[in-house]
C-alpha cells in the first residue's frame, strides 16, 4: 500500500518528504516552494501566492470559486450555484432545468445569501489562545477558547464588520490558531448557469467517477453599491488546450480532513457514526426519491436536497470503505505509538504533553454513549428543515444578542452575526410539503436511534406522532422573511410572545437541546480538542512544522499534474472530450442530451478537452476552486474527485487519488457555442 | 466479555461445558439431556423428544409453529400468517387493518402456497455425499454435491411426493449431511388473525424491543381432503401462568447463524456485503414509505413489503454491530489458530485436512470482487419483485425440468418442484404500481452498485431508463396465475413462444445470469463449502461430536430460563402485563390501541401475563415456535428476540440475549374477552 508510505511521510522525519508525493492542502503561508521546484521545476514565488490569494474566492455557502475579469466575474461550479438557481425558480420558470442566461447586466439577479470572501491576512494568535485556557480545568476548555476567539475576532474586525470577516482558524487540530481576514462581497448575482441536465450530465451514477462529461461550471458577478466590483487583476482565462503531464495547481478551501486523527477517533467514525448516518441518509434518499415521482412540481422543489444527500451519502460511503481497511488502523496505531514513545523519551516533553491519547480514548468512550442524542437534538435537529433552523437561530439570538459578546455560543458571536443576519432574513422560498417530509423524517428517526422510550423521545414527540406533528410545524409562519424579520428585530420580546407553532415548539425544548450540547461538549469535545492541541503540539516539537494541517475550509494550495491512474488493471487516460459526451448519451435521464447541447452537436469540435484528471490532493469544499497551471492561469474548476480519492479524508494515495476538473477550454467553446454567450466569452478572454 | 467464553466453549474441550450456558440450538438426535438435567433437574427424555417433534411444525414461509388441538388447529406467529392475510385482503376487506375471525369451519379460508411440514426420521447421508465428491477438483464440487443430494433426497420422497417432503440437511457448515423426512400438509386455512395495530403494537420503534406489549398470535388449521386433520397427540395448551426462573424450551427452527465461520468469512460480512445491503434496504425503505404516505390504498399494498424491509433491516443493523466489535474477530483469530494448530500437530488430520483457512480466504478475496454483481442479478434480482421471481423460475424451469434430476439446478431438482409449482400457481395478488417500484429500485441500485459502465448494467438496463422499463415490465401478464399455468404447462416452447415483456426480458438474460451464478458457485462458494467441511471434520476429531450445528431452518431445541437481563445498569424484568399496553398507549400510531382493545380495557385482568423474556437461544426461523414449559405444554409462541440477541448470529451471549413470547395466557384471554372467540377457546382447553 503506498498510502502507508504516504501517512508516515507526514508523520515522520525518516521518511520521504511529503513533497514528492503531490500531497497536502497547503496554507499560503507554509507553501512547500522547494520541493515543487524540485520535483516539477516550477518556481511559486511571493508574487505568485499573493496573486492567487487575491483571486481565489470563498464561498460561504461552502465552495470555492476565482475571479476572472475585471467586472468582478466569478467562475465557479454550476453546482455550486444551484441553491441561488433553485431559490430564483418558481414552478413556471424552473431555471436548475432550463438553465439561467443573462445577455445584459441589468438580467443578472442578486443571488439570496450569498457572500464571497477573499483571504487578505493571517495572522497567529496561537500563543493567546493557549493562553486563556492553559491553566483552566478540562470542563472549562471549550467555553474559555470560544470566549477568547470571539474576542480575538471581533476586535479585529469590530471597526470594519460591513467589508471584513475575520475568523479564527484552528489548524493542526489544535496546534496552531490563526487570525484569517477576509474581505467580503454581499451582493453577489446570477450571470449564467446551465441545465442541470449539462452540468450533472450522468448523473448519481456518474458523480465521483471519471471518464466524465459535465459542464459544471457558473459565473456569479461581485457587485458593490449596485455596480460591479472593478478587478483588474484577476486570473487570467486560458484558452490553450492543457497536456498531459502539465504541473497544476488547485487554490480553495478543502472543507474537511480528518488525517491527524488518533486511531480512537477513527474507531468512533467506523464504530457508531459512519454507518448509522449513512442508513440515516440512504432513508431519506429513498424518501425524497419516491417524493419526486409525484410529479413535475415535486421534483422540481425536492432537486436541491436529492442532490445534496445522494452526494453526501456517495462520499460517506468512499470515507467508510476506508474505514474498513484495516491498513488505516495500522499505519495510526504505528504513528500514534511512535509519537507517543518519543514522548516518553523526553521528559520535558512528558511533563507537558502527559497521555493525551489516552484522555481521547476516554472522551471517545463517552462519545459512544451520547454521539446519536448530540447529533439528532443538536447537531441535526430538524434535518434539514429550514423552518426548524430558523427558529432555533431565532430563540437562540434573541437570548444570546443580550449576553456579552464572550458568553455566547459561538455561532452567534459578533463577529459571526452578519453573515447569520443575511442568511436568516434571506428570501427563500420554503416548500411546506418538503419541510412536512424532513421534519417527520427526523422525528421518526429520533425516536428509532434514541428509542421510543428515550427522554428525548419524550420531549420532541411526546404522545403525538411524528406525523400529525410535523404538519402543524410546517404551518409555521416563518416561511415569510418578513415575518422572521419581525420577530429577530423584536428580540427576546417578541419570541417569547409568539404563537407560531415553531417558535413555540423550539422555544419550549431549547433548554433541552442546550444541555445535551453542554454535556457533549464538556465530555467529548472539550476533552478531545484540548487532548488534540498537545498532541500537535508534541507533533511540532518532534517532527518540525514542515507540514499541512487537516482541511478548515480555509484557502489551501495543492499541487499535481495532470494525470490518470490505474486501478484493478485498467488505466484511465486523464482527458475526455466532447465527442465523449455525444456517445454517452442515451434518450434516457441521466444520460439523455438536453436539447441545447443535442443541437449544438454538429458545431462543437469533438477533440475539445472536456473533463480533466489531476493528481492534485481535494476534498469536498474545493468544488469550484480554478485550477491552475504553472504560470497562475485558470485552465479548469474543480468539480469532482474520483471515487479512490474519497478516502483522502483519512489519508491521501498519490497513486490514485484524482482531482476532476471543467476544463476552461470546453467552457470558453460551450458558452459560444452551444448558449451563444459571446459577451462573456468576450469579457472572459478580453486581453 | 463473557461472549468470548462462549464461543470458546463451543471450540475447546478446555473451557466450560457448553450446556451449562443455555446456549445452543440443538438437534433433536444431539440433545444435551444430561447437561439440562444438572442445571435445572428437568428430565428430557427419548419419549419427550418425540412428542415435540411431532408437534412442531415448520411452516414453508420461514417460521415455525405448534399443533394444539385435537382438529389439526395450529398456533403460530401473526407476523407468520401476515402474507396470508394480505393475499386474501382486497381494497374492501383490509383483514391486516381489521383482523379475520372465523366463527365455523366453513368460514376459515387457504393461504395460499402456504404448507407445513413435521419431521418424522433424521437419517445419515454423510458418506454417500463426502463419497460421491471426494476426488474432484474444487471446480466440480457444487455441482457433485447437489447431483448425490438431488439424487438422496427424490429416491427417498419419489414414491410419497404427495405426502412427504425430504431434504437433505447441510449440518454444521458441512460436517454432517442428515437427510430430514418431513410429513407434509399443504392445504392450511386461516382461521385466526388479530388486527396489526394488536400483534404488532408499537411498531418497528419496539420491534427487537422489551418490554414488549404484542399480541402476535394467530391461529391456523390443517386440511386433507377437504376435512380438518385429526391430531390427537398435539401439545396441551397451559392456561396457567409461567413464574421467572421457570425452565424453559423453544422447539421451532431457526433459520441461519454464522457461528463456525472463519475468521475471513466474517471479515467479508463485514467490510463488503453487510453495509452496502442496509444502506440499499434503508432506502427502499424510504421509497415505501413515502409510497404508503400517498393513501390508504398505496399504504394496505405496500404493508407486508414494508413490514419485512424494517424487520430485516433492524436484524442486520443489529448484526453489525456485533461486526463492528473486534472481540469477535479476536475470538474468531483465537479459535482459528487453535484448531490450526492441532491439526498441524497431528500428522495423520494434516495430510487429511491440509490448510483450508487459506482456502477460505482466497475465496473470500474472489467474493470481494464478484459479490455483488452475483446479488444483485442473481441473489436478488428483481429485488423483491413477483413478476421477476416468477419469470425466472418459469424460464429456468423449462429448462430444468427437460434434463436428468441429477443435472438440474438445486431448486429445480425433483424433490422441490412440488412447492415450487405451489408457489408458483398460487392465487395471490401481485400490485404493477408496487411492482414497479421495485423492479426500478433494482436496476437503479444495480447501475450504482456494479457501475455505470459494468457490462452487466449494459446487459439489465441498456440505452433504457430504469423508470420506463420497470414500468414496461410491471404490465407482464404474470400476474394472472391462468397465465402462468398456461407457461408453466407448455413448457419450453410456450417460454420460446411468449411476448409477454417479463418473459422477454428474462428470457433474453437468463444466460448472462447463469454465468454469473456458476462464477460465483466456481470461485467462491465451491472451495468455500468445500474447506468448510474439512475444518468440520478436523473440529469432529480434535473436539467430538458433543456441540451443536449452526441454525439451517430444520427443528431444534434450545433451552433456558424465563429470565429478564440487565444492561448498562438496568435490569429488565422477565414478564409485561396487560396493564402495560394501556399506560404505553397514546393516540397515534404505532402506539394506538385497536378499537377492540380499547374496548375491552375494563374486562381484561390487567395483572395477566403478556410478554415473557427467557434465556433460549434463538434466532429469525424461530418465530411462532411453542415456548414449552417441562412437561412440554405450550406456554407462549416466541415472535421476537430482544435487541441484544442480534449478535446472536456470530455468538450466543447467555448474560442478554433473550428470547421473546406471547403468552398463552394472554393469548387466551384475548380471544376470550377481547376477541369473543369462545369456540376457539373452547377448541384449545379442551380436556
Amino acid at each position: 500500500m503506498r498510502s502507508k508510505l504516504f501517512i508516515a511521510g507526514i508523520l515522520s522525519t525518516f521518511a520521504v518528504p511529503v513533497a514528492l508525493a503531490d500531497e497536502g492542502m497547503w496554507t499560503f503561508d507554509n507553501f512547500p516552494s522547494a520541493a515543487v521546484e524540485e520535483k516539477y521545476g516550477v518556481v511559486i514565488d511571493q508574487e505568485w501566492l499573493d496573486h492567487v490569494r487575491a483571486n481565489a474566492g470563498r464561498m460561504a455557502n461552502g465552495c470555492s470559486s476565482s475571479l476572472v475579469s475585471d467586472d468582478g466575474l466569478v467562475f465557479t461550479n454550476h453546482h455550486c450555484v444551484i441553491g441561488c438557481v433553485q431559490n430564483l425558480s418558481t414552478p413556471e420558470n424552473d431555471y436548475v432545468t432550463n438553465g439561467f442566461f443573462t445577455r445584459a447586466r441589468a438580467e443578472e439577479r442578486q443571488c439570496p445569501a450569498y457572500q464571497i470572501e477573499y483571504l487578505e491576512t493571517i495572522g497567529d494568535v496561537t500563543e493567546q489562545v493557549l493562553a486563556a485556557t492553559l491553566s483552566l480545568p478540562v470542563g472549562q476548555f471549550t467555553e474559555a477558547r470560544d470566549a477568547i476567539i470571539a474576542t480575538l475576532e471581533s476586535e479585529s474586525c469590530g471597526p470594519r464588520e460591513e467589508t471584513h470577516r475575520c475568523q479564527v482558524v484552528t489548524l493542526y487540530q489544535g496546534g496552531q490558531y490563526k487570525l484569517y481576514v477576509y474581505q467580503k462581497y454581499s451582493d453577489v448575482r446570477l450571470v449564467f448557469s446551465p441545465e442541470i441536465q449539462a452540468s450533472f450530465f450522468g448523473g448519481d451514477p456518474d458523480n465521483f467517477n471519471f471518464p466524465r462529461y459535465a459542464f459544471d461550471g457558473a459565473f456569479l458577478r461581485l457587485y458593490e453599491n449596485g455596480a460591479p466590483v472593478s478587478t483588474p487583476n484577476h486570473f487570467r482565462w486560458s484558452t490553450d488546450a492543457p497536456e498531459a503531464g502539465d504541473p497544476v495547481f488547485v487554490a480553495g478551501n478543502p472543507g474537511s480532513t480528518s488525517r491527524l486523527y488518533t486511531e480512537s477517533q477513527v474507531e468512533s467514525l467506523r464504530d457508531f457514526i459512519y454507518s448509522d448516518l449513512m442508513l440515516q441518509y440512504s432513508e431519506l434518499r429513498g424518501q425524497l426519491v419516491e417524493f419526486s415521482k409525484i410529479d413535475a412540481e415535486h421534483a422540481r422543489i425536492a432537486t436541491r436536497d436529492l442532490f445534496g444527500i445522494e452526494n453526501t451519502l456517495k462520499r460517506m460511503r468512499g470515507q467508510f470503505k476506508a474505514l474498513l481497511n484495516e491498513d488505516l488502523f495500522e499505519q495510526k496505531r504505528v504513528a500514534d505509538a511512535e509519537l507517543k514513545s518519543l514522548v516518553e523519551a523526553n521528559a520535558e516533553l512528558r511533563a507537558r504533553i502527559g497521555d493525551p491519547w489516552a484522555e481521547i480514548e476516554a472522551a471517545q468512550a463517552a462519545r459512544a454513549g451520547i454521539y446519536m442524542t448530540n447529533y439528532l437534538v443538536e447537531g441535526r435537529g430538524g434535518f434539514g428543515s429550514d423552518l426548524y433552523g430558523h427558529a432555533v437561530d431565532l430563540v437562540r439570538a434573541s437570548q444570546e444578542r443580550a449576553k456579552p459578546n464572550v458568553e455566547r455560543l459561538p455561532e452567534y458571536s459578533q463577529a459571526r452575526l452578519p453573515l447569520l443576519e443575511r442568511r436568516l432574513l434571506a428570501e427563500e422560498p420554503i416548500e411546506p410539503e418538503l419541510e412536512a417530509l424532513k421534519l417527520e423524517f427526523w422525528l421518526t428517526k429520533l425516536r428509532e436511534y434514541l428509542a421510543a422510550d428515550a427522554p428525548e423521545t419524550a420531549i420532541f414527540i411526546g404522545r403525538e406522532s411524528p406525523q400529525t406533528l410535523a404538519q402543524t410545524l410546517s404551518q409555521s409562519r416563518l416561511a415569510d422573511p418578513g415575518f422572521r424579520r419581525m420577530l429577530w428585530e423584536g428580540g427576546a420580546a417578541a419570541i417569547e410572545e409568539s404563537d407560531d407553532p415553531m417558535i413555540v415548539y423550539v422555544r419550549t425544548r431549547d433548554e433541552v437541546a442546550r444541555t445535551i450540547r453542554e454535556q457533549y461538549e464538556e465530555r467529548v469535545e472539550g476533552p478531545t480538542d484540548r487532548a488534540m492541541e498537545r498532541i500537535a503540539s508534541a507533533r511540532f516539537a518532534i517532527y518540525g512544522t514542515d507540514v499541512y494541517p487537516d482541511a478548515t475550509f480555509t484557502l489551501r494550495l495543492s499541487y499535481g499534474a495532470i494525470d490518470g491512474w490505474t486501478a484493478n488493471q485498467q488505466s484511465v487516460p486523464p482527458f475526455t472530450y466532447f465527442e465523449g459526451l455525444y456517445q454517452r448519451a442515451t434518450d434516457y435521464e441521466p444520460f439523455n442530451l438536453v436539447s441545447s447541447w443535442a443541437e449544438a452537436r454538429n458545431v462543437l469540435n469533438p477533440r475539445t478537452i472536456y473533463n480533466i484528471s489531476s493528481s492534485n490532493d481535494i476534498v469536498g469544499g474545493n468544488s469550484g476552486s480554478p485550477l491552475l497551471d504553472e504560470d497562475g492561469a485558470v485552465i479548469g474548476a474543480v468539480f469532482d474527485g474520483n471515487i479512490l480519492s474519497l478516502g483522502g479524508t483519512f489519508s491521501f494515495d498519490t497513486e490514485v487519488n484524482r482531482a476532476v476538473t471543467v476544463s476552461t477550454v470546453a467552457i470558453t467553446e460551450g458558452l459560444e457555442k452551444v448558449y451563444g454567450m459571446d459577451a462573456l466569452v468576450a469579457e472572459l478572454t478580453a486581453p
